[in-house]
């Protein structure tokens, strides 16, 4: 048992771990190490919008990500994804990560300009880039399993042994070296800034983004069936309801995605991604909505009736970011796309 | 919007809060309020068993307890419940309050010395004692609804104004006055102690004592039966879980109790009452065990449809106490019986 605060990030305590020191959880759970020489992430959101059929600009756009992705000081390892937002758009992300930020930084300028930019050149398209940059200790990872990473954990040098801080209603503030000494407060609202055609969102201090995934791919017939029938079905409600009326519990944006494989189409993959006010806003969803308790029930009486035998994998990655490592970036977009959605609810 | 920590006993925290203190509780909720000349109070539950039909001396023991309770000195307020327990015993118990610890002291030698001591003369039964004298800092309530207090909470001047600490997990620490410096883990374990025919249980340092109920009297036709058939079935179904297999999770014993009236005869309240090796137990019992991750969605669902309609009346209280505000002793008891469980598992 480990703490999944690695020992080069612990610090002298001003705030208590919710459980106790001999805490047990009642089954394992991985979080991603990176080589401590890793101080802070970057985990960039481009996204491209279109309503009906795909534009032919489409097609350019996505050469214009393989190729702008594949450049010197690229992310060293990104993913595609795809859902139907609230007001009908077909929406793909291309979520893209580096564990360097100076790689980052001089990666990111022309591509900026190429997607959201002056130089952005993609006829019907909505385009729009969603930025975290955290230092290590203002996020943390989550895994059911090992030997499958995803998100920023591919990037890691490796995935932990079994850590302590789960299985308990804040266990994921606990997971982020942050909460030893700081109550992750947020300040401030968010705000827009208009640039010609890009609409920019002044974020606030602390605000919270959660990708939490699930994969289903190694699940066979009648654990299949049961993830399908009883379990995907709640998780799509609770989706549906921060998508549609998240803005009652702080949710600023929601996004149901499907991962899509390097030929665009689907895989049995998906993760929801959401924008909060703060993870206190998150805490109190996850503990407390129904719409979220009954996507626990589910996943408890799944994952009990099943026991270790489960094959469904399901992990996920939670930053509390500062203000000045966030980046919200719209061009041609709707006017309730991602984080607008903040400012115009 | 008040603390459920009243201002005479909020000191400088050396312990955070879980919520942020703009938190705001989704529905309103209560907790007992006594006056600051209170220091200390005194939970004492008179238990007798027997098995099959009552014994002759069943009908001595409820006069003796009528007498003796009505005596100078008695509590201030008690009540009556009955379960049949996991050896197949019927058990009645007569649990009393006090709110001055002083006159309980000189009221208590005798009955004591009567009811489990060298002058107890009930043949055929099994007669026990178990007391708690916790400071006001050691314990909290919490009411769904004004107007009918139940447990200690009829000794208070009043029922407060909404809380704030409610309606989240964690709530039940934060209301407690210690948990602003104190962690309240467990120190010990508790062992048994031979005195003739009476068994003295020897506690540990912050056990935990939670009596939980619910009272039905009020609902109509359709409420009556979404709580009869959607609510108490899966409550009963925890409950027993911990008497059967609560050692699992650390929980010593647990009853689930119907409130008599005067009478004996069976009225519409029942509680839960059980004895955890600490809050912390507790916690991730009610937290994370299907048992009651079930009856929490049973509450939520049925609460959520009904909404401020509901007529379902819920309360509880919760100690958190030190080895020297405890005693157990029992008398002609089978060795499952209450805190002897903790013992013998």
């Amino acid at each position: 048992m480990e703490s999944a605060i690695p020992p080069h990030l612990q610090v002298k305590r001003t705030r208590h771990r919710r459980v106790p020191d001999d805490y047990q959880p009642p089954y394992p759970a991985f979080v991603a190490r990176h080589r401590p020489a890793v101080e802070r992430v970057v985990m960039a959101y481009f996204g491209l919008q279109y309503r009906g059929d795909p534009p032919a600009a489409c097609a350019a756009a996505l050469d214009w990500i393989a190729k702008t992705f594949a450049a010197a000081g690229g992310p060293k390892h990104w993913d595609r994804a795809r859902y139907v937002d609230e007001a009908g758009y077909t929406n793909l992300l291309f979520v893209a990560y580096w564990d360097d930020q100076k790689i980052f930084d001089t990666w990111f300028p022309p591509a900026r300009e190429g997607w959201t930019g002056a130089k952005s050149n993609f006829a019907g398209l909505g385009t729009f880039i969603e930025v975290l940059s955290p230092s290590v200790n203002d996020y943390e990872t989550l895994f059911s399993s090992l030997g499958r990473p995803e998100g920023i954990a591919v990037l890691a040098d490796s995935l932990s042994g079994d850590v302590m801080e789960h299985a308990y209603w804040g266990g994921m503030r606990d997971r982020i070296p942050k909460s030893q000494i700081n109550d992750m407060a947020p300040d401030g609202a968010p705000s827009i800034l208009r640039d010609g055609d890009r609409v920019r969102v002044k974020p606030h201090d602390n605000i919270c983004l959660i990708r939490s995934g699930q994969d289903w791919s190694d699940t066979e017939a009648s654990e299949r069936k049961m993830y399908l029938d009883d379990v995907e079905p709640v998780l799509r409600a609770g989706m549906d309801f921060l998508r549609d009326e998240g803005r009652s519990v702080n949710c600023f944006a929601n996004r149901y995605m499907m991962v899509l494989d390097r030929t665009g189409r689907p895989t049995e993959k998906s993760y929801g991604m959401s924008w909060w006010k703060s993870l206190a806003a998150l805490e109190r969803w996850s503990e407390s909505h129904p719409t979220h308790v009954r996507i626990f029930g589910a996943a408890m009486k799944y994952l009990s009736s099943l026991g270790p035998a489960a094959k469904l994998r399901l992990y996920h990655e939670v930053t509390v970011a500062r203000t000045a490592d966030q980046l919200f970036e719209y061009r041609n977009c709707h006017d309730r796309t991602g984080m607008l959605n903040a400012v115009t609810a």
